[in-house]
């Protein structure tokens, strides 16, 4: 098989019938499919063999065929005249809580189309998962949650297929990753019993639905490939996350943390895998802190303080005047606080070195990052104490959960081949300020490695191979779920990482305090 | 498993989840099933899965699971709490062109809960499949037909329910056997290449339908069984026989003969089956003669001429007033006749010994068989030297194909170890009256068996047991077809058996004419 091409797209020539073959027309196309593919079975809906016998003859028996395998089942899913030259498109979806990304790509290349991106509509209902499993439980309240997130994604198919001159129709196949109760609202299942002891999913294992039967308006014959999960706090999304970053292929062992409003850590390699997830805190997503918000254009991503002056240079996504700081934002400014020496060992603020860029409202210290005169609010762009206690604790849970999870095993940071970091904030994250916060492990930095979109990209690759659903159930299968209990050894770690970079300096030789 | 019990029905008792176990409603389900059917994997549906977590929970983890086995896949079509008594039922279909037959089965059990028939509705388009293939090709046209059939099945369907106080939707399973263009029609698959060179149906092999996609209104989640072909003339009712004869597991060479407008016939054991089809002509079936009809009430079956004084001794359906004769009782008549020495060897009517039995109408001999006075319509039953000519060349074709068959493979008819008579007419006909007029080879009477309505008996074993499927499948793929070449060899067996009971009497030892 060509490197380039997927073997979705199949085209034909039979031999037409006669009196010494008079095989039937589906018969006849199943066989040579059979002989062609190397397998025993293809399933074929009737609604396609209805129209096998005028295709076959107008065609002149030579034809195209849309395939897909999945779980050793491969089905037929479009005839055509081998004449057709109509792209046949696949769609990876990375369902998230807050966020749906779409990508559309050409099944016999995998070329990437086109992406796009909504908020999901569920949000409406509630911001997070628990309000609208509650919601879910009200009459007709899982009802509306799946109309609201299916109609979205209808909505959006349709936006993204105009843009590629497409009719929904040419999408034969999509991959869905999210979290186990996004997963649950976008398959009409009852998410009650997630977050009820003993946290029970309605279904864990890989599946594979009709388009239809989801309601998601594209080609009848559609497939849709559900991402599995592990638990109620164990989701698809993750998984593809694991797929993509290929370290269940490792020799030696690496870790992928996936930040969002929890921190999702796997570790492990190509012969065993550990996976924990627990509150990385509010400080590292948008909305939560008074002003860090969701990356976008004028938000700050970048600071630098300078060392000499302590002037701030900052940098904004898309160079538009300043209106607030991201979750990496804030990382680089504690960072480049810490090093100048602004704030100490604890977080707080030290009034003698900051000078007139400290502030107190209302008996709280806070510091101006951006004065009003350049905000594009016209407000002064600060970051309060309070701020900076969150971020010390986000910093210092996200450390202890990665001390925790290694430590399980019997390993150290240090011996890890590669630390992944997925998702908007791995792509935004400077890994050098983060260790110098002490909220990554002290690494040679090209051990960081940042995957951006990693749900979507294995999601993505899921519409690539068969094989890859088969790496899906091992990954699954293989993976133990460490239950993060808040225990004394987890407390203590806590404690001694909620100094900058931490109560062990030892465990940070690289990070350096200037001294003025 | 018990010999009166169907592996169709689990009672599962799982164990309730916990902390150490928070595998999901749907994988411990499946995982019980799975150990307990002893297979790998079992299809279940998302509109199951979404009603598991109340069903599980409010039925305290004991369920009653409905479950269906086809081409190597488990299925699950059901799940409600153990408690459930509700009967699940089974239907199996023998989809005639004239005549639809039902049978409601319990598939727990397979006893016959009930049986019904009625006439099949395409007749308003056409008594015979020529004509609906014909009419499929009009606008519209296919779809007609489809939902003829298929509005008749759900109306039958309800009556039938209705009758033992069940709902539709306790029918889980349907097993349907047709000819190859009743099979077709009933799908929605065009016919139109069925009847013209060479002869190519759209689908031959055994395929299992969801019931929704044929519009067949049982249970949502029911699936339909329909029996494969091998060709356009040799359908799946005839597989289905094949099925119930048993002649595919018997080591010396069968026969199994079904005889409606065309005598079917195939002939075989378990190594290797034979088969042809041939116009047995219109004699023996109703409808065609003047008189001749279906078997029903008051219908002649049955006839004895009394040697001595020719007085005929007849006996009806019912014991009803005679309203006509069906295709047993023509033979029987013939046979009569032709002992009584009131038809000759060439079975024209012999006026010196019919004596006032005969008139003359336009030309042509009628014999009067039941008088005026005794017949149901107040007008005479008779039967003409055209009718008896007409039974001669349909016997004499009867016995042409079973010889040409049997030649074919080395054989004579004295080979066989049971000759099974399938269809209305097996049950009716008396083998002794057809060997006499040499319709059927003179065998010891006992190796004849009738064996009812064979097609229905067929579809009602594959409801039995997924191991009828693999039979099935290979039934399907040992037959040879043996085209009825109508050549010189043909003609002239044809020529030899158009006298009663043969050219050469040595063949029909035990036919002695009566002598007065």
């Amino acid at each position: 098989m060509n490197k380039n091409s997927t073997p979705w797209i199949q085209t034909l020539s039979l031999e037409p019938p006669s009196i010494k073959d008079n095989t039937a027309d589906t018969d006849r196309l199943l066989h040579a499919l059979k002989l062609q593919l190397n397998t025993d079975a293809v399933h074929v809906d009737l609604e396609l063999v209805r129209r096998l016998p005028e295709l076959l003859r107008q065609s002149a028996y030579r034809i195209r065929c849309i395939l897909w395998k999945s779980l050793q089942q491969w089905h037929l899913l479009e005839v055509s005249a081998a004449a057709d030259t109509r792209i046949a498109a696949g769609l990876a979806v990375d369902l998230g809580t807050t966020r749906v990304v779409l990508r559309l790509l050409d099944l016999a290349t995998e070329r990437i189309l086109a992406e796009s991106a909504f908020d999901n509509p569920q949000d409406s209902i509630g911001p997070d998962i628990l309000a609208r499993i509650h919601f879910a439980e009200k009459e007709n309240g899982l009802h509306q949650l799946n109309e609201l997130i299916v109609d979205g994604l209808n909505y959006a198919i349709v936006q993204l297929c105009e843009s590629q001159h497409l009719d929904p129709q040419q999408i034969y196949v999509l991959s869905v990753a999210g979290n186990t109760t996004m997963t649950h609202l976008f398959m009409g299942l009852d998410p009650k019993w997630i977050i009820r002891e003993p946290y029970i999913p309605v279904i864990n294992s890989t599946n594979t639905v009709k388009a239809r039967a989801l309601g998601v308006q594209v080609n009848p014959q559609a497939r849709v490939l559900i991402f599995p999960n592990i638990g109620s706090y164990f989701g698809g999304d993750l998984i593809a996350g694991i797929l993509f970053s290929e370290i269940y292929k490792k020799s030696r062992p690496c870790i992928l943390v996936d930040v969002g409003t929890n921190a999702e850590v796997v570790l492990g390699n190509e012969n065993w895998m550990i996976a924990c997830a627990g509150a990385a805190g509010p400080a590292l997503e948008g909305g939560v802190t008074r002003m860090g918000m969701t990356a976008g254009p004028g938000v700050i991503d970048q600071i630098e303080v300078d060392l000499n002056t302590l002037e701030f240079n900052i940098h904004t996504i898309d160079d538009l005047p300043p209106r607030g700081i991201c979750g990496s934002g804030v990382i680089d400014l504690a960072a480049q606080l810490f090093l100048a020496g602004m704030i100490d060992m604890r977080g707080k603020l030290v009034p003698t070195v900051c000078g007139p860029k400290i502030r107190e409202i209302d008996g709280l210290y806070h510091l101006i990052v951006v004065p009003r005169e350049k905000s594009a609010s016209g407000g002064d762009l600060t970051i309060s104490q309070a701020d900076l206690d969150s971020l010390i604790r986000s910093k210092a849970a996200m450390y202890t959960i990665l001390e925790t999870i290694t430590a399980s095993v019997g390993i150290s940071a240090q011996d890890l081949e590669s630390f992944y970091v997925a998702g908007t904030f791995g792509s935004f994250i400077k890994p050098a300020s983060a260790i110098s916060i002490g909220m990554l492990p002290d690494l040679p930095l090209d051990r960081y490695k940042s995957l951006g979109n990693s749900s979507l990209g294995g999601a993505a690759l899921a519409l690539q191979s068969d094989t890859y659903h088969d790496e899906i159930d091992r990954i699954r299968e293989r993976i133990t779920y460490l239950e993060l209990n808040v225990n004394q050894d987890f407390m203590n770690r806590f404690s001694a990482a909620k100094f900058l970079p931490h109560t062990n300096t030892k465990l940070f030789p690289s990070v350096k305090v200037f001294q003025k």
